[in-house]
């Protein structure tokens, strides 16, 4: 199956890259939250190609239409259903690809699953379909607001080129201050021309992106395999091109010790409990403990390139291929929503349930 | 809610560590399997407390009972439950945990969000709950090799200390050749050496465990937010102590090129179709590609110490604690069944559901 | 939440009788099935309004439009939309209905749930969601037909008329052939007259309906919760103005003994294992025996009527209510393919789920 | 699947009739919910045999042991698991059933599905799984008798026999103060001599169950699917020997004119919305609108009689077979207690279902 998400607040989506139109319909969204156009389409904006030189040229305007769920401006608490139609298809860039299997792409393991694929444009698995999911993000959103939470992602590092960027201080504003949504300025600079001089190779890179949530309360997440850490690296996992998820301290935190590592208990000024330092990402045994939530997620370089390549045809035959016209370079700075989006669906789908079971018993 | 893992193949948990037992209840195992309880006590063994002095000392027998779904050795296709009583619960070392949080554990965040938590041995959030994986696993573990798949696991690295072992060759074998389960015996030596005195100094290190399934059709899987490394993923960072997740390439493929990271395709001998590298990890648009599929876990050094730590009393007052008796001084070794486990019933669950939507169509 | 339906093939719909569109989204479809629009539309215009003079003069042309999961006519495994544009809203007709809940409605308790509502035709607890289920249940007879499953639904009384039909021997065709969908033609005609003369009276009736399905296999259906028979009944029940469900002998069953209810077993030439009676209605345990499936469904009169009702305003305040214009004065014939299309998606996704579990072990 | 039931709070359940034991575990219990044993052990004791010579004379104490999810007396909030070991199996009993198919039981579906089947007892299929639905009902009771909300349900006929009971004012006593668990005194007196001189010949009864839930307030339900009435209907048709489901007029109601049956609104004397008649049954488009939530469910005949009757054997050969020894003559007496639990699982998951969605925005 794989296209519903969540379990009380449950997205589930449509669309292929080159069909009619992708979208997504919500089960179980509050009612009476406003449900603002303008700040689902910024969401979407900030996904859609053809916002630099680093992005696909394809020209999709990204307009967004709500088709239900929402009345007068406010959500009605029935199924929300958005729709964004698809418009610049260009079928006939994809005419070698019904024969020919693009390496690290999806076309060989769909047309093994299924027996049958939609060729244009990855159909299904192309990356279009994360516009469906940044709606619904932009919805969740609205939930987590009213909760005090905020959620941010930005570019932490480029290939080797790595920001530094303060968890604490940074910005929605400091992100989108530049093409490439890294905070750290200088260094966004080196990560564009990187990205640009690859571009004009026609190759692509990678990178991580960082990200974080600020006041979580002390209390989302679940035990044993609904640890909000499991539900969030799903999300991430989700999203096309990512290959690896840390919380807090991750990967490097397998180098320390426990006593180096253990992040020590006291009761702040106000009295709340807090922790002196944040190894453990803002959850520990699966739930927030109230701290910031601090995520990474790494992205393998675009699977499209302008380069010959070896593979195969549909019948095993030995051949080349090579990407032509449009593609990104670097997935990184319009993944920037995505994982906002995601991590969004995961804290609203969270809270949720522990309104469910927890509160006002 | 949380104590539910899988969509057709799925399996319920229950039990705290110091309660009458943990046990599992799974719904949708196929009929006519045969359930050999020697090798669902096998996979339990490899993960009891006390099986050398790098893991604790705690005495548990673990002896599986089968609770219903099995008649004459064969499972009903009815619900299979499994219980393992708890036997050594000594809750007097528990009873400074009754008014102390104890650091980087789930005790605070547990109370946070219940106003209550059971005290003893961290209660459902204890390593404890994992013995109900590890018997569902084993049950898993029978679908996969009448399917002709295997899945391995081991410890790859102990703090900088890493192991070098070949996806290709590595047997079972070769993995519980030594009580750390490192299947480089050189290595495993010195991490045996590194665990033991990090032990005798009371502190606790970490380390990252690698996964392969071999033998996995191209077809496992789903698009979108199914996909067989997004439910992987949440698999994992469901085990308590792990901080990371990497399919593939994982982080360190973001260093790359596209041209570089792109697994070519070919077709061998025999005319399958297969790649040149396996930077994918096996998976290609969430859809399993016929190749090896890997992964990583990263683990934290263990919560529990035997050194002072600062903290608070429940009522936030700053007091310190210090772990005492029984404790492992590295989760690893024992983490290796039930990173197994787990992917296993991610497997599982996927070749299910993968029979349900396109086999005998 | 609400809007989704079955655990494998499973459906999401959207859409409020006067927003822009209702539509579905199947997850979970087998991949290479034919999906032939003009069948889809066959049904929906089997559902839709102004068919004759006794069901509602709205004018819907329901054109439905496939979104995704659809190649060159075959499915493709991946999420299938379906929409259908509404076009004839009129919605100065429901301003009254902005200020006083109209009886037997959901106006009252949707208010009472969420604190809102769409106003305009009973928004989404109108029949007219159910057009999102009939395009999703032909689809789901794709499955059915190749299968060798036939799912058939009739109108058996309407108030105190009951027709006599052959369960072995009715055929769509002698269903279709009136304007009532009741295969006994002489009954047919005087439902007719009964339907008709209500209509002028501005009143409405109730009756019931029939549903077979012929060719279902000895094993769709599971033990305890997911019983065949239960999940037929929340599909029925979840049709508007239905009111109660019987399988096989249903409420006249309560009144037999034992020895005269029972179904004998015998083998017949062919060795196959049947009943000589089928009071079970074709499920025992839960799971389907091979014999026909037999139900009932029953549904009040429509609560729309052209006859001043006391009432109540938002406020509470007393007042009166009286439909206008367009109603049905009975749903029934409407029904017949909802009632149909909502006992296929339970076939459907219990068919799939019996390959899941049991099938190609 | 088939063993979870409910979607916030989720029961799941196994055993058989002659295995070890019978369980539940739930998943979503609000934490710090006063858990006593003794009142789950009552509804357990309604519902065990043996109570008088009208159920069968199996020897069960049917004594519930918690085995996880509570802490001194209060629910944690974490998987509530209970297991209620089997005692009296005397499977010799059972030996002719291992050959011959018994009519009306669940022998030939589950060996055609699985192609294996737990003989003694029935297996899964028995009633004995109901008594952890009954226990898992006592958890839930918890949750409505904290919202205020009681359900009853009571013997309302069997066969012709026909009580007249007032649903406004009967008690829990009133249905307790004999062992058909009829309120109306005097007919009950009649149903126990049906019952006894049907059971003095081997034969067996049916009849309908009343069942109604009080302080319901006007928001518990879904639109579409998850109907109250839909969730009900599945609950109850999943009770084994169910057949038939109505709320409200139920069939009744199908020879109503709309005028008659609509429920015309008023505001009380407190300015509460009230309904002059109910024959809505509490739920209107499928969400409680504050009044009496009232259904009935239809149970057959016990399948189970000491009469000789024609079955086949699992070749096919055709022979007869006898029940012998211990059979329930008519099963609605011990029927009450569990159409209460399945009633009370799905009102407590829907009120937290509410709360997720809409409490506490």
């Amino acid at each position: 199956m794989g296209n519903t998400f969540g379990q009380v607040f449950r997205v589930t989506t449509f669309g292929e890259s080159h069909g009619p139109a992708v979208g997504v319909v919500i089960d179980g969204c509050p009612p009476r939250l406003p449900i603002v156009l303008a700040e689902i389409q910024t969401q979407l904006d900030r996904r859609k190609p053809g916002q630099s030189r680093l992005t696909t040229q394809r020209q999709e305007s990204d307009q967004v239409e709500i088709l239900s769920g929402v009345d007068q401006g406010l959500s009605t608490g029935t199924s929300l259903a958005m729709m964004i139609r698809n418009a610049d298809a260009r079928s006939k860039d994809y005419s070698e690809m019904r024969d020919k299997y693009r390496p690290s792409h999806a076309d060989y393991s769909y047309q093994a699953k299924y027996g049958i694929r939609s060729v244009e444009g990855g159909g299904r698995a192309s990356a279009r379909e994360t516009a469906a999911r940044v709606a619904a993000g932009a919805v969740a959103d609205q939930i987590l607001r009213n909760a005090g939470i905020e959620v941010l992602a930005w570019v932490e590092s480029v290939q080797d080129l790595r920001a530094e960027v303060n968890d604490e201080t940074v910005t929605a504003e400091d992100i989108e201050a530049n093409d490439v949504r890294c905070p750290d300025a200088a260094m966004a600079e080196r990560m564009f021309e990187r990205i640009d001089a690859v571009r004009k190779d026609g190759d692509s890179v990678g990178g991580v992106l960082r990200a974080i949530a600020r006041g979580v309360p002390p209390h989302l997440g679940a035990p044993v395999f609904d640890k909000l850490e499991a539900d969030l690296a799903k999300a991430m996992l989700s999203i096309p091109a990512s290959k690896g998820f840390e919380v807090g301290s991750g990967f490097a935190g397998t180098t320390m010790l426990g006593s180096e590592h253990n992040d020590a208990f006291y009761a702040d000024a106000s009295g709340r409990i807090r922790t002196r330092s944040n190894h453990s990402g803002g959850i520990q045994g699966g739930i927030s403990n109230g701290e910031l939530i601090t995520l990474r997620v790494a992205f393998k370089p675009t699977a499209t390139i302008l380069k010959e390549q070896e593979t195969v045809t549909k019948d095993g035959k030995s051949t080349t291929i090579k990407g032509r016209g449009r593609h990104d370079p670097c997935v990184l700075p319009r993944a920037v929503p995505i994982v906002e989006a995601m991590f969004r669906l995961v804290l609203a789908d969270h809270l949720l349930m522990h309104r469910a079971q927890v509160a006002s018993i």
